[in-house]
């Protein structure tokens, strides 16, 4: 288990009674209430969560609203350039940006396993609060249980997301158009690498970080950059290829993809050739494809140059006026060929 | 396992490739597009699922919004009365209730061990949606992950739910007053007997059913009644004495409980005594008090008892001019104890 550099260790574990879970601590009298205040209550602490109510009321302000969930079972519980924790804020916030939406409130809903030790319980919680806080959203409603040794995996999270969509775009697979270009944010693959050299033990000269990152502030400055944004997709469990032959199939055109303005950096690269991946498939937590109209590519472009220097963003295709709902790549050889769907499992347990 | 009759088999599982539930049904590819259309889309299916985006749009209507969120992990995963599934959709409805909102959407996230019979996750997921119906809410959105065997236990579900609050009430254990009339609105106890008689292979002379069962319609004529609510809470985990001492501590009232008023079922009080629980720390899914102002307290069983003529509702105590935060119980023999938090666990995986 590698140990996440995030600054947890500033706030250490407030004494406790237990050194780790017990049954108990899910059974709803007094080990529960105490285990809800000194850690979930102590990392998440803010207004709504403070009324010790079943829910949170909560004010998501003018515009339509946008409400989203995802479970988190990554294994290994830490890996480098996240945790569990960061996972599980950074997951839900992205799914609620590629709706169009700024994240504004989160639910956190814990499967515990007896015998999870409580420091690391709390670390994941510290890294929960800090992510919330770099991608602006606020815990405000949570549920803890805890299952039997053998039955559960140290942790499961579960977050829900609320959030406001104020804008006038609507943003989906249906929105986009023949002549639209295809932006990708940044080299793709790192996520599910850093996870599969975690769990095989291997090592490489230069150590794959994950790319999870919170995408809700890069999408509202494009949106607010007035970049008529037709679809958005974040490149998760499947990767870009199932994320755009999802995005084909649902649209019903063709996507013109140019292998070579796929960036995959080096060490990725040799690791997928090691392991046998293929980079277009492999899990990604902070990048997505945003499908926007020709004329607003270039603009789409330095908007997202400017908000970080190290992505590199690259147009990497277009929509083009067929209607057969498919991928074409343009491999590096310059020949063609169709992407499919992931159709197993490449690497389960990813997020 | 007990097999609920709440008539799931009307609707056969859709024919399906693969008897039970692979690593790769939870792997963001063509296997798991197909579970999510085959069983989750075509159980639930609505207008926001149908969008197959990364969220839903909801419109909630005018109101507060109401937040809040549940996992469950009953052990075993069908009951008498109900099963994880019906657990889970009614779980939540009541956490919204007990805000006074009424529940307009939920999410839902699985998580599923491998080698789940496939039959098994339709049969939950009917029930789900039988459930949602019965309780007027929509799952409008979902995720579903899988871990290897022996890392989960079947099924784990996460539900969150947003509701929306159309009245002035500020409902909350800090609104009661002393003198409120405390009423609570059925018999305690059969959830937890229920769940524990399966998991120990006992059977009673009359079998014991979960009283899992949606609050919110209850809670909705109380309110539309003119009753002025100060406080609501469901007896879940930690039973009735459990809940009692939360609001008797963040209210800072002494609440005055009479142990005759409580109604627990022969049949509960017998497996109660046979398996050494206190019915007053058992569980329930369907039970709640309400603090009404002594003025309401007649019209408020009034409109109870017309809900449902089985359920025999009854005034069990009033909250005491003590500002000591703790609940006496006047016993049978007509003495006095105080009553306090269920401080291990009684009975754990209950929900």
């Amino acid at each position: 288990m590698t140990i996440d550099d995030s600054g947890w260790g500033q706030c250490p574990i407030p004494s406790y009674d237990y050194p780790s879970i017990l049954l108990a601590h899910g059974g709803g009298g007094r080990l529960m209430h105490d285990l809800i205040e000194k850690i979930f209550v102590a990392a998440f602490h803010n207004p709504e969560l403070e009324s010790h109510h079943d829910g949170a009321l909560i004010d998501p302000g003018k515009g339509r609203l946008v409400f989203t969930t995802d479970s988190y079972v990554v294994d290994p519980l830490f890996f480098p350039g996240g945790n569990i924790g960061t996972l599980a804020v950074y997951g839900t916030v992205n799914d609620l940006a590629m709706c169009g939406a700024r994240p504004k409130y989160l639910s956190a809903g814990f499967i515990l396993e007896e015998g999870l030790p409580m420091e690391t319980l709390w670390r994941v919680a510290q890294s929960m609060r800090q992510a919330a806080d770099a991608a602006s959203v606020r815990i405000v409603t949570g549920d803890t249980k805890v299952v039997d040794k053998g039955r559960g995996h140290g942790i499961f999270i579960n977050t829900a997301g609320v959030g406001v969509a104020d804008h006038d775009l609507y943003i989906s697979p249906t929105s986009i158009k023949p002549g639209d270009t295809i932006i990708l944010n940044g080299d793709v693959g790192r996520h599910g690498i850093a996870i599969m050299a975690c769990r095989e033990g291997l090592s490489f000269e230069t150590e794959i970080e994950s790319d999870c990152a919170p995408l809700a502030a890069s999408v509202s400055q494009l949106i607010d950059g007035g970049i008529e944004v037709h679809c958005l997709r974040d490149l998760t469990r499947g990767g870009l290829a199932t994320s755009l032959v999802e995005i084909a199939q649902s649209a019903g055109w063709e996507l013109a993809i140019d292998e070579k303005a796929v960036l995959v950096r080096e060490p990725v690269k040799a690791a997928c050739e090691i392991l046998g991946f293929d980079p277009f498939y492999v899990a990604n937590e902070g990048r997505y494809v945003a499908f926007v109209p020709q004329p607003h590519a270039d603009r789409a472009m330095e908007l997202l140059q400017k908000q970080d220097s190290t992505l590199l963003p690259r147009v990497i295709g277009r929509v083009i006026e067929k209607d057969r709902g498919r991928v074409v790549l343009k491999t590096l050889l310059g020949s063609e060929r169709l992407l499919t769907m992931l159709s197993g499992e490449q690497l389960p347990r990813i997020c």
